[in-house]
């Protein structure tokens, strides 16, 4: 298990691996934690993804990525900025407001988030990235990216690469 | 093949397990029976879930929950039951409003489901669970849902334990 | 790597495979092309899944179905040709209208598919379907399907069996 502080990606603060080589498939486990400056953000993983990949040293496979928390996602689209403030402005204004009050989830139990809940479940958790001859098998446009719903504080990410 | 009755589970009114151990990758397959008392229902089956990566005896890999209908859910979220009852009330009031006459796939199918089918293709239908030295890899809230949409009859979860 | 032309399927134009059989795992690719005749279709591509679990020989492990565009959907659900007219209605109403001018990713990329990515992340870009016993293990009505958002031009689905 290694663990390693990089600056390199905005709102990323930690790096741990583990990898778990055993007989018969690799397999390589990496958590990503961020602790973004905004309170929703999306930052695009590709690469992490692609270390991940690489450390398990998989050619054919694939890779889970996996929000660790309730109130994010992990999804594959766009490297495109514009399109992330659509994303953003889409689920406070057409899928879950934020308006704390009109939500169960945020009475008695302290929280206010019960919308970022909500948009973790409409955009989903994780997804599954195909490995074919040493590549992460996407399509021309494809990026990973995590979307922060309730940030500001330290969040998980679970990279699992597996095959051989 | 085994099948038994357990009451513990809310609904839960059958399991079946398929063990199929190979040479290389163990695999194991558990089918659970859902019957609602109502027609929405979201009910907690992360037990089952370790239960299958248990026996299937995985250290490391995934384990795959599925719906095996089409008007229903498999998701991870929050063990609160205000939550809950938000989820339902959002997929009625801002996702798909069940009103069936409003959609053409209630007229001359004899169904009055359609909502429960977008609902399905909201939230989605499966997730990955990922296994790591032994556990559910998971975050210190994730849980896995069975969100029933169209109860009040018998529904079908499958959960496959694949890894090492 | 084999490519070949097929007319059997509306709007699929190429079918290319990529079989990668391993010392330990059987995996087995192929990459069917779409070129639809209207912008927004939804096919059934159930049979090309069963097609390339097949070609792999799998008899336990899952079958990943999952676009390569990132303004289309692979999702699971009813053969059902009233439900997918309601699935495009939905999306335009209520998910993601496609009012072009409303989309920051529309003005300055030459794109107006914005609500397209936005269709992709509500309905998710990929499923895993298991494979039990040599056989795709769906419940009686599931069906795996391509959501095509913005068409009318050559478009990728990535299809690859895993296990053995």
């Amino acid at each position: 298990m290694a663990s390693a502080l990089r600056a390199q990606r905005r709102g990323l603060v930690a790096w741990e691996a583990s990898p778990e080589k055993t007989a018969r498939v690799n397999t390589h486990t990496t958590y990503l934690t961020f602790n973004t400056e905004k309170r929703q953000e999306i930052i695009d993983i590709t690469e992490e993804v692609e270390k991940c990949r690489a450390a398990a040293g998989i050619k054919e496979g694939m890779v889970l990525v996996s929000a660790m928390h309730i109130s994010a996602s992990v999804f594959v689209n766009d490297h495109e900025p514009g399109l992330w403030k659509d994303i953003l402005d889409w689920l406070e204004k057409r899928i879950a407001p934020w308006s704390p009050d009109d939500y169960r989830h945020n009475s008695g139990t302290g929280e206010d988030n019960a919308a970022a809940h909500l948009r973790s479940l409409t955009v989903g958790h994780e997804v599954i990235v195909p490995v074919t001859r040493g590549k992460l098998d996407f399509g021309p446009w494809q990026r990973v990216f995590y979307g922060e719903w309730d940030g500001q504080r330290p969040k998980r990410v679970l990279i699992k690469a597996m095959g051989e």
